[in-house]
């Protein structure tokens, strides 16, 4: 499949994905903007998100199992209440308990090396240094993300080895963590309006 | 400076690291293998590694100080000892404590694009799908890495926010992430070996 028979493959299931609500909000006005260039065009994004999770301690990523997803701030109250869910009903016997707070996520195919370079030099420039080109054929695909990453184990086996106090700082910490990722993704929507788009 | 001298250079640079045994041992191995091809050389690298620190809640990254960090696994006593010592000493006033458990990571110079695709197609079917190239001036760079991360925040304002029973459950799952670690990176040498040196 060509770039173009691919963008347009890409334009429709965003289109659907859109339709089901199933796009994150805040990544949408980014997700336009790559999309309306000759140059790139979106796959798969996410705005970034905070998680709550179990996976066996010496375990494959597939066997990851979400317990819950927020994409924006949370209440240490609605966490609360997914943790204790997941304590209650044995969720993660045999695995660990994690808090996540990931930053966004997104995958963007260029119509050549050339475009794939401006683009992660771009990325590099605004202090996305994680973000680079994952793939060359067809044709390059770049991942943008930023490096802020917070995991934090809070048990194993159904035993919790923190408390509310615990779990009500790491929150605030996330949250500070969900605003500073929105600034990013908003100067991450400026910088390519003005780089690609003018 | 075009590939050949930029790798004579970075050579001469690893030389003078590894007499000074800066170089983390686990890595070296595949340094060599890398640095034997006439297609790669390596430039930075780091062979995995847990770490206290601490940055202000809202900070930037180059206000980010460690406290310590070590490239193996660790025991409960040895960190708590560190942790004891920067709430004492008023390190972390004003700023997060973190411990971290981070993957491996290096830095590939590549003589070509084509080569360059070849090494991250390498890195993405052994499941090191962060890899990407990050800089394609005046020649690409690879950056290896592995997916595993454990970022947890343990206290705030030189007040810690939990005891010493959760630091030892968060050391006993570095731990075995250090153990994969380990493994991802004899894989790693392994396969680089059979795709790229034979």
């Amino acid at each position: 499949m060509d770039f173009d028979e691919h963008k347009k493959k890409s334009l429709d299931s965003l289109a659907r994905a859109m339709e089901r609500g199933e796009v994150d909000e805040g990544i949408i006005p980014l997700l336009e903007l790559i999309n309306s260039t000759t140059s790139f065009f979106t796959t798969s994004s996410c705005s970034g998100r905070i998680s709550l999770s179990c996976v066996p301690l010496r375990g494959k990523k597939k066997d990851h199992v979400f317990i819950a997803k927020w994409h924006r701030k949370v209440e240490v109250e609605e966490v609360m209440e997914k943790v204790k869910m997941a304590t209650a009903s044995g969720m993660y016997g045999g695995a660990v308990l994690w808090l996540k707070c990931e930053s966004f996520i997104l995958h963007v195919g260029c119509r050549s090396v050339r475009d794939a370079g401006e683009l992660i030099k771009l990325c590099v420039e605004l202090g996305f240094k994680r973000s680079g080109i994952f793939r060359l054929e067809p044709f390059p695909f770049v991942e943008i993300i930023a490096t802020d990453y917070i995991a934090t184990p809070l048990g194993i086996d159904n035993r919790l080895k923190v408390d509310e106090d615990y779990i009500k700082f790491v929150v605030d910490v996330m949250n500070v963590r969900m605003e500073e990722n929105d600034k990013k993704l908003k100067k991450l929507e400026e910088e390519f309006n003005r780089r690609f788009c003018q």
